[in-house]
């Protein structure tokens, strides 16, 4: 009987276990899908309403399927579906979401979950994008909504081809606790998904490929790459028109003024109204900072107050469950959606505001919704939590875009299918050096990322936050707590207002990166990983060889991550408080100190000590920055600013400088154009430098050129 | 067209969101059953084999049920089981498994998945028992092998009786990030599940009912309660012989020498085989040591090398992925547990082996199997993963019981149905005090837990881990790594001996105490919550009230974790290593120093500081320790030992002893016996004690018997 009963539960899991044959069809150049099972309907693509750029993948071009087909495999068990991917000996893997401590995820385990960053790289993040990218030049996206665990290149199965080597712990002295495994596997808790791969030849390729596919990157207003004031909680209008003269009378730029919780008659939860004792005036509020070249941006989180005038309306489309009592609504619905951005055209966009931080749509478990929580859409509440930041984008997104007015926002969590919102992830978790790992891995999840600076301990960490959101998607002081003022650290407030002002000076430079974002899909702050001639080997160290303290022997992991591109040619290398000196790893090729000029090295690590009123910045040979005068404000739409075009090193440099009205959507209709810039170097070791003519009938914000040649 | 839209949605979502109504059968007195949806046919019970003790829970008799049944719904919502339970404002929850830093779980989020213990209370653990038990003195226990995620009273639904407020935060200084909620809710990731609530009316009748509905407590031979010593990992049989030979003569008790991987010809993975270089002669070296009146135990992990010689006979029956590269046997498939436990029984117990450490069985996620792991009787990884250790006790402990035997061994993981296994769980998480919260949290949970003592880093910590461990279910070093022996730190050695003679000196009064675990259900050591009497509030503390370092306002809880009561009568405060003092809280009652018979308090929180010697101990009014002579091996079937009886206090007191063979499993057919023991004390002051006859036809192990009055 035995024999029987096992022989029969054998038959059952063989069915039950078949790898499904997978079928890959091309979407787009570089790009398959396959389906396996049957897919749920509402996925991170859906939710983002995501379609591709097809131009610009077009565009692109092909490039044969990167992986071995048999290979991956899929197997519908026990409800929900098992994926695997293969993975050879030496390829490295990059992605799976903001991680903010590593770099390199060969090896990890994670469960991809929407959540606020809980200080360890297990998956909860702002933004746990099911994508990776391998260094071998192809990637894989899971476009599921629902909690995915990854296995990346941690299990080994009995019948892999190349499993890893039986050891005997008592004598090897070779054993690991962690053996070789050959393959990612994930676990989709649903019978059946959509997966893609995307090809390379490069991993920039495939994060261009990705990033195109989402829709390409969002292209901020100019004014969104100006300077971010985020003012105390309670300030009151008068208030907040002091700071902004403050700013303007000590030269500091500000292009950007946050209100936080208390511009609202209640908050937490929220009435989405005006607090008319704080501000009498919205609309007169609005309007003087923005005659002033200063925007309006509104802090919020989506749950409504029971005394918010939405609240009775709102109420048959929210969740089950409150969030700090206020009510969740139902994003995915046409009425809820209507209803509470409604609410926020009514108070906030038709007054002129220009964005919202959009709060708490990440985590904490233990404020968010259960996931027990139903919703009136019949959407489970784990799917809400994967996607609830994308909605939130895109509906908010829409408003703005019926307007034809850009915005530039800050999100508390995102996901696949976001890359095209004009959103920045901040967060409250406050370690410096993992804000700028999470900066390096935005470039792998499709997303932008802000190391925002609050206060400081000390004025050397003011200054070195400063550098860094000054490198970084949004230059931000988020001052809703400290009131801390740019100058609030008066003995470097000189350095911390340079800073501020070249923030401003290479806006140029800024707007064109993330023009090729838009357009390229390349993002403008990445992975050093994604460069070409970079190289950096994880080093696995046993930092205790004792047993009491290490049972299984475990190597720590060490690797490059603090150093990072902004933009085509910049490589930056923060210092942190109490640092004096760092180690630089420089690509292949020469590259250039970003003050001087001077060649600093080529292919190898060098040792940065700028002092500390410079953040360590390299630009690669023959590098191009254009730049434009140091002022307070971004320039207007039609406005002309005269432009520097700094050039380093020695080989010919090609720049594109993109140009449009700079606020509002029509260059999606074309309304924009791309100017050649060009230099080279003369036999007598002088520099030559042009500017293609602008294009007729475009706009056109470029004054006059000027060359500066910064390699002596 | 959208409304209609919405119609559906929500008359679908309607349909799937329904409540069931729950059932509840009593399956036995203050025991019911509600069966929601279809639940699955494996289990934590059946994997388990668990069987009610019927007649001890008839004893324990009815009682009303607990619950408005109203208030508990269940839900079939995406495939998953949503489950409420109702809590009222002012009950504090326990349990939800083997937690090492919480005792209070009231507002805690938890996904309870076998894993080894990763440094925070969320769920991972070695023992994550879905049951918890209310101060209101009813349990609720989910029959779930899967990774249950539990809201312990921490989302609020919109549709509550008894919703928090809503406060704006702008102006409320009583906002908080945790409103109150008024529910337990759970969710099972199966379309069904069985629940069972157990009735009071007191917390410790629940967890009593709860454990006889397992079986009752193990009842471990003698001998696993005195002293073992796990020997360095490649020692030889000359090497272990000569340091059980040292204990002999330095006067140290020794009952159990643990051999750890180097025992077997190959281990990570295992062949269950004897290295014959270092142990040439298994059964003359197994023998000779219990001829001393040492036991051997063996330390194993269930992975089979490939050197293995059961490696080709079990094959068929293992998993998908190798852990370790090691075979998993699928150890719910009869094949493999004969193919594995024929193994043990050949190379281990035929021979006289005592018992098996089993290791790894919980965790990491980094080398145990992935849950995309296929087994070939069809359970899901996540099932396997759930009930793994709970497999491995099971087979393990018939083997013993089939050869009339009694086993006590460790193992690393366990689960809700295994209270009534032999078996005491360990890790490698070092952390003093968090072992102490373990060892009160293990008993609302149905298991055993041992603060095990590896090494340490002074002699001051050696003397303290001491201490606790012999007020603990095993009294335990792991020298594995360290080859620490008790008397290795000199200048405590003498005290270590105390202690550890100490142990010895109560085997009469822990023998009784284990015999009250498996046949009343009452664990030995257990939280001071299960003490009438004691009362403990939980205060949250705002560590912090900068909102830059603590933008929720979250606050920190402070609770009552390194105290627990040690048997009937005694209440065992730790020092740990840099204390030198501490605060002990009494429950109501008058409470006497240990050593002196001194009375210490009532209902109070008292100073202590006894310095390093000792460890505070009290005993409760009317206290009776028995206790035999300080030895060196437990007595072995059939010998007679003195025993005195200390008496504390003035109450009247009454004490039922232990008895029976102490080694076979001749007691579950009725061959054991309780004595009462009654002390009283007279008009002069002076004691007068009693103990009832021996009964005829049982075994009978005491012999004089004499009454010491601690308490002058």
């Amino acid at each position: 009987m035995p024999v029987l009963r096992t022989l029969i539960l054998f038959l059952f899991s063989f069915q039950l276990v078949r790898a499904q044959a997978l079928v890959w069809t091309p979407v787009q150049p570089g790009v398959w899908k396959a389906v396996v099972g049957k897919p749920e309907a509402y996925n991170l693509l859906t939710a983002a309403g995501a379609k591709p750029s097809t131009s610009a993948l077009a565009k692109l071009g092909p490039t044969p399927f990167p992986l071995p087909q048999p290979a991956i495999t899929a197997r519908l068990v026990d409800g929900k579906t098992y994926l695997r991917f293969p993975l050879n000996r030496t390829e490295q893997l990059y992605g799976f979401g903001l991680n903010f401590q590593t770099v390199h995820q060969r090896g990890r385990i994670l469960n991809l979950h929407v959540d606020h960053y809980g200080g360890s790289d297990n998956g909860r993040t702002h933004a746990p994008t099911p994508f990776y990218v391998s260094s071998d030049g192809y990637g894989v996206f899971i476009n599921s909504a629902r909690y995915l665990t990854v296995y990346a290149g941690t299990a080994a199965r009995k019948d892999s081809p190349d499993p890893p080597k039986s050891r005997d712990r008592n004598t090897d002295k070779a054993w690991t606790s962690r053996p070789y495994s050959d393959a990612v596997e994930i676990l989709v808790p649903a019978a059946g998904v959509e997966i893609y791969v995307f090809g390379g030849p490069k991993p920039l390729d495939v994060v261009r490929r990705y990033n195109l596919f989402n829709g390409g990157g969002c292209l901020p207003p100019r004014w969104g790459l100006g300077f971010v004031q985020r003012v105390q909680k309670l300030y009151n209008a008068e208030q907040v028109e002091a700071e902004a003269a403050q700013f303007e009378q000590q030269g500091f730029p500000l292009d950007v003024v946050g209100l936080e919780p208390g511009w609202q008659s209640k908050s937490y939860p929220c009435t989405f109204e005006w607090d008319k004792t704080r501000f009498p005036d919205p609309a007169g509020f609005v309007g003087n900072l923005l005659r002033k070249g200063i925007r309006t941006n509104l802090w919020i989180n989506p749950y409504v107050a029971p005394s918010a005038s939405i609240f009775k309306s709102i109420q048959p489309y929210t969740a089950s469950h409150t969030v700090w009592t206020g009510q969740v609504p139902d994003l995915s619905l046409p009425q809820a959606q209507t209803i509470l951005f409604g609410q926020l055209a009514k108070d906030g966009v038709n007054l002129g505001v220009s964005g919202y931080k959009i709060d708490e749509v990440d985590g904490y478990d233990s404020w968010l919704w259960p996931d027990v929580a139903t919703f009136p859409s019949g959407h489970a509440a784990e799917q809400m939590r994967q996607t609830y930041g994308l909605l939130v984008q895109r509906y908010s997104t829409d408003l703005y875009r019926s307007r034809n007015s850009r915005t530039f926002g800050l999100v508390r969590a995102s996901n696949a299918g976001g890359t095209s919102f004009p959103y920045v992830i901040y967060n409250d978790y406050y370690k410096h050096q993992d804000f700028i790992t999470a900066l390096i891995n935005s470039s792998f999840a499709g997303v932008l990322w802000t190391p925002e600076v609050r206060s400081s301990e000390t004025s050397e960490e003011w200054l070195r936050r400063i550098q860094t959101v000054v490198f970084s998607p949004m230059a931000m002081i988020n001052a809703w707590d400290s009131g801390t003022k740019p100058w609030s650290f008066a003995d470097v407030s000189k350095p911390v207002q340079d800073m501020a002002l070249l923030r401003m000076q290479m806006m140029p430079y800024w707007y064109s990166e993330f023009a090729r974002y838009h357009f390229d899909g390349t993002p403008p702050f990445r992975a050093m990983n994604l460069e070409e001639g970079f190289t950096s080997e994880v080093k696995n160290e046993l930092v205790t060889t004792s047993l009491e303290k290490n049972p299984y022997a475990e190597a720590v992991r060490k690797e490059i991550k603090d150093q990072y591109m902004a933009g085509e040619f910049l490589l930056v290398a923060p210092l942190f408080a109490g640092q004096t000196r760092r180690t630089v790893t420089l690509p292949k090729g020469n590259w250039y100190d970003f003050y001087t000029g001077e060649l600093v090295g080529n292919g190898q690590q060098i040792t940065a000590s700028p002092g500390l009123n410079r953040i360590p910045v390299y630009v690669k040979d023959g590098g191009i920055i254009p730049m434009m005068p140091s002022r307070l404000h971004a320039p207007k739409a039609g406005e002309t600013v005269p432009v520097e075009v700094r050039y380093y090193g020695n080989k010919p440099g090609v720049y594109q400088l993109y140009d449009d009205d700079g606020e509002t959507f029509a260059y999606e209709n074309g309304q924009y154009s791309f100017r050649a810039i060009r230099v080279t170097r003369q036999a007598n070791g002088s520099i030559q430098g042009t500017i293609s003519a602008p294009v007729p009938g475009k706009p056109n914000t470029v004054g006059a050129v000027t060359f500066t040649q910064m390699t002596k």
